[in-house]
C-alpha cells in the first residue's frame, strides 16, 4: 500500500542531485540487463497502480489546478487531469507492454574468420533527461518508454504539475518496487534550477529530449554538452501546385492548418502556384476564414483577395502555433521548393498535385523530415505511422529524425568472440583473410 | 587531358569561401538525385584519372615531402606516398563502386490506410566538412565515399601536404567532369583559418567528420554547431581474467599493444585479475619488453615485477599512442569492469577468459562501442569488420558507433503518399482507424 500522505518535496538539495543522478545511472546499468518480461511486468504494475490511485492523482492535479489560475487557457487544458486521461495513461502502458523489446536486437551476425564471430546487438544508451511542460501524462508516457528501452530517466515536469506529477512518480515507484526494480531508475526533478544542474553532467546522463517551447529547446541545445534530441521549431508548408485537385487542396489546407492549430506538424505557410491561384485562393480564403483562421497575403495574394493583412519577411519563418496562416503566390515548382527548403524547420511539407512527376520532384527535392503527396502535414506522428509509442519528433539531418519511437532510445555494441585470434596473422606476408559470412539465423 | 601546370591555389579568399561552399551545397542536391550507375562510374573514372596522373602526383608529393624536413618521423611516412600507395587508393575506389548504393534503400514500407502509404528511404545528409591530417591517401577514400553516397564536401587536409592535396584533387575532378558532375561537389581547402571559418556555417554544412589529433577533435566538438561525428581519444583496455589460457592473454595482449601502437585501437592499460598475478605478469612483462614496449606498474605489480615504473593516476587516462603500457591488478572482474567504465574512452575493451558467463558479465556490463572476448582489440576497424570504406569510428552513446561505414553518411525521409486524406477522418466520433500494414515487395 502506498503512503500517499507524502511530504510535499518539491525540489532536491542542490548538493544532493547529483549523487541522485549517480544512482539513477547505477540501476539503469542493471535495469539494461533485465528481461523484456520483467520491463513488461513493471509496465502492467504501474499500469495498476495508477488505476489503484486514480483518486489521490486526481486530488493532487485539483490542488496544481486551484494554483494555476494565471494559466493560459490552452496550458490549463493541458494540465487537467480526468478519468478520462487517467484511462489514456493505463491503456499506454499496457499497449507498450505489447510491442516488441527494443534490446539484444541483433542487426549485423557475420563470421570474420572461422571461430570470429561479429555481432552488432542493440542496447540501452544509459540516463535520458527529459523536459516536458504542463501534461502530466506525458510524465507516465516517458517513465513507460525509459523502462521499456531499459533506460534510466530523469524527469522535468512543468513546476504548476508538481503535485500530479509527484502522486503519479509514487505510483510509478510503487509498481516499480512490486516487481523488484530499483525505484530511483526514474526520478522527478521539478525546477529550473536542477535542470541547470543537470544539463552539466554529460557523465551521468547521455540523451536530452526536451519537449516544449522553441525557446526551451534552443537554450538547451546551447547550455549543454550532452546530445539533444527533439526539435525547435515546425514551420510547415503546404504547397497547392497548377495541377493540384482544388477541391482536396482546400480539405487539406484545412485540416493541416485548424484540425490542432497548436501542433508542431500545423501548416503556419501556404504556398500557391500563380497559374491556379486566381481560381483557388479565393476558395481556401473562404474556408479558412469560416473556421476563424487570421490570413495574412504576400502582394499577389492580396492583389487577388484584397482584405488580407500583408504578410512582412517575418512571416515567412514565425511558427504561430495559433489560427493564423501566411499566403505566398509563387511562379514555380521551384520556386515554391526554393523557399520551403530556406525558410522551412525541415519538419513535414506536402505537395497537392496530381502530377507524379511534380509530386516527386517535390518529395526528393525538399529535404524535410516528412515530404509529403495529397495528405495532410498532420499525420506527422509516431501513433499514426504506426511506431506505438512516441519519444518526440526531431528534425535534426542526421537519424533519428521525424517522429522517433522506441528506436531513439536504444544505441548498439559490437560483440566480437574469438578464440585468441590477433590482428597479425591477418597482415603483411602469408596474411589470412577475412571470410566475412553473414550468419543466418 | 588536366592541365598540371596549375598554379598554387593555397587558400580560398575569405569572403569567396561561403560562396564556394554554398555551391557545394548546390551541387550535392543534384548529387543526391544522380543513379547509383552514374556515381559507381565517377568513382571509376576518377580512379582512371588518378592512375593516369600518377606522375605528376607523386612529383607533387615529392615537393611537400623536401618541406617536410623538421616532420616526425611518423608523419613522414604517412606524408610520403609511393606507386604502391597509389596503387591502393585506386583499387580502393574500385572496390568502393562494387559495394551496395546506400542511396534510396526502403526501411519502412507501410500502409496507414486504404491509399495512404508511408515509406522511409534513405537519402544523403547533404555537405560533409571532414578534417584529415597528412596522409594524402585519406582524401580520395573520403572523396570517394561522398561521390558513393550522394554527399558534397569540403575537404581540410594538412598543410604540409598541400601539393599532394592539389594534384590528388585535380585528378578528383577531371574524373566528376568526365561523367558530368560538377566539380565543385568537392572542394579542397587547406588553411586552418578556413577551417575555422567552415565550422561557423551550420546552414551550409551538415556533419563534421574529424580524423585526427585529440586535441583537433576536442577543439572542433567544442567550436561548432554543427554535429559531430567521430572520437577524440581511444582508451582501450585488455583484462585477464583469472579464468584464462595466460598463452593466449600473452598473445593478444602483445598484438593489442605493439600491432600498431599510434592506432586508436591499440591498447593503454591491461588490467590483470590478482588470482593469477604472480603467474601472467612475468610472462607478459617478459614478452612486451622484448617488443620494447616501456611498462607502467601500479603496487600490486611493481610487488611481482618490481623493476617496472610506477603507474600514477594519469596513466589511466593517459592515450600514449606509442609502445608505452600501464598495467593495474584488480581483485576481481567487477573492479574490472568498474575501472573500464570510468577511465576509459568507450572504444574497444577486450576480456581474455576461458570462463563464458564471465564473458558475458564483461561484454554486458562495459558501456564501450567494441566489447571483445578472447581476440585483439585491434580487430575494431570498417575493413576488418566487413564494411569495405570507413568514414571513421566513433565513441559517442548515440549511433552511428563504433567503425562507421557509409551508413554514417546516410539519412533518411518519411515519403507520405495518400489521395486527399486528412486527420479530421481519424478523430472523434466516427474516427476511422489506420491499418498499419507493412508491405512486402
Amino acid at each position: 500500500m502506498v503512503n500517499y500522505s507524502y511530504s510535499l518535496r518539491s525540489s532536491w538539495d542542490m548538493s544532493l542531485l547529483r549523487s541522485v543522478v549517480a544512482a539513477t545511472q547505477k540501476s539503469a546499468q542493471d535495469l539494461g540487463l533485465t528481461s523484456s518480461a520483467l520491463r513488461n511486468s513493471a509496465l502492467l504494475a504501474i499500469a495498476a497502480q495508477i488505476a489503484q490511485h486514480q483518486e489521490q492523482i486526481l486530488q493532487a492535479n485539483a490542488q496544481d489546478l486551484t494554483q494555476a489560475d494565471q494559466l493560459p487557457f490552452a496550458l490549463a487544458q493541458r494540465l487537467k487531469l480526468d478519468s478520462h486521461k487517467v484511462q489514456g495513461m493505463i491503456k499506454g502502458l499496457q499497449d507498450l507492454a505489447k510491442l516488441p523489446d527494443p534490446l539484444n536486437q541483433r542487426q549485423i551476425h557475420r563470421e570474420l574468420d572461422t571461430g570470429l564471430i561479429l555481432q552488432r546487438l542493440t542496447c540501452p544508451i544509459g540516463v535520458i533527461g527529459v523536459i516536458f511542460e504542463s501534461r502530466p501524462d506525458a510524465l507516465v508516457q516517458i517513465a513507460g518508454l525509459a523502462i521499456k528501452s531499459g533506460n534510466g530517466a530523469i524527469l522535468k515536469g512543468g513546476s504548476e504539475a508538481v503535485h500530479s506529477c509527484q502522486a503519479l512518480m509514487q505510483a510509478i515507484h510503487q509498481g516499480l518496487r512490486e516487481v523488484g526494480i530499483p525505484p530511483q531508475v526514474l526520478e522527478l526533478v521539478t525546477t529550473r534550477a536542477e535542470i541547470l544542474e543537470i544539463l552539466h553532467m554529460d557523465d551521468l546522463i547521455d540523451l536530452i529530449v526536451p519537449r516544449g517551447s522553441n525557446e526551451l529547446v534552443r537554450y538547451i541545445q546551447s547550455n549543454t554538452k550532452i546530445p539533444v534530441m527533439g526539435h525547435a521549431d515546425g514551420i510547415c508548408h503546404v504547397f497547392v501546385d497548377e495541377f493540384a485537385d482544388l477541391a482536396m487542396a482546400v480539405a487539406v489546407t484545412l485540416d493541416s492548418k485548424v484540425q490542432y492549430p497548436a501542433a508542431c506538424n500545423a501548416i503556419e505557410t501556404l504556398l500557391v502556384h500563380q497559374a491556379i491561384a486566381a481560381e483557388f485562393l479565393p476558395q481556401v480564403v473562404k474556408a479558412l476564414q469560416e473556421k476563424g483562421v487570421e490570413l495574412r497575403g504576400c502582394d499577389r495574394t492580396r492583389h487577388i483577395v484584397p482584405d488580407l493583412i500583408p504578410a512582412q519577411e517575418s512571416d515567412w519563418t514565425t511558427e504561430y502555433l495559433d489560427l493564423i496562416l501566411a499566403i505566398k503566390v509563387v511562379d514555380s515548382l521551384s520556386e515554391a521548393i526554393a523557399h520551403i527548403n530556406q525558410y522551412g524547420s525541415h519538419h513535414t511539407d506536402a505537395i497537392i498535385t496530381e502530377s507524379a512527376a511534380n509530386a516527386q520532384t517535390f518529395q526528393q527535392r525538399i529535404s524535410s523530415c516528412g515530404v509529403y503527396h495529397n495528405c495532410s502535414t498532420r499525420f506527422a506522428d509516431g501513433f499514426r505511422y504506426g511506431f506505438g509509442a512516441e519519444v518526440g519528433i526531431s528534425t535534426q539531418k542526421l537519424p533519428p529524425r521525424g517522429p522517433v519511437g522506441l528506436e531513439g532510445l536504444v544505441t548498439y555494441k559490437y560483440y566480437l568472440n574469438g578464440k585468441g585470434q590477433t590482428v597479425a596473422e591477418y597482415a603483411g606476408a602469408g596474411a589470412k583473410t577475412f571470410t566475412h559470412i553473414d550468419l543466418r539465423e
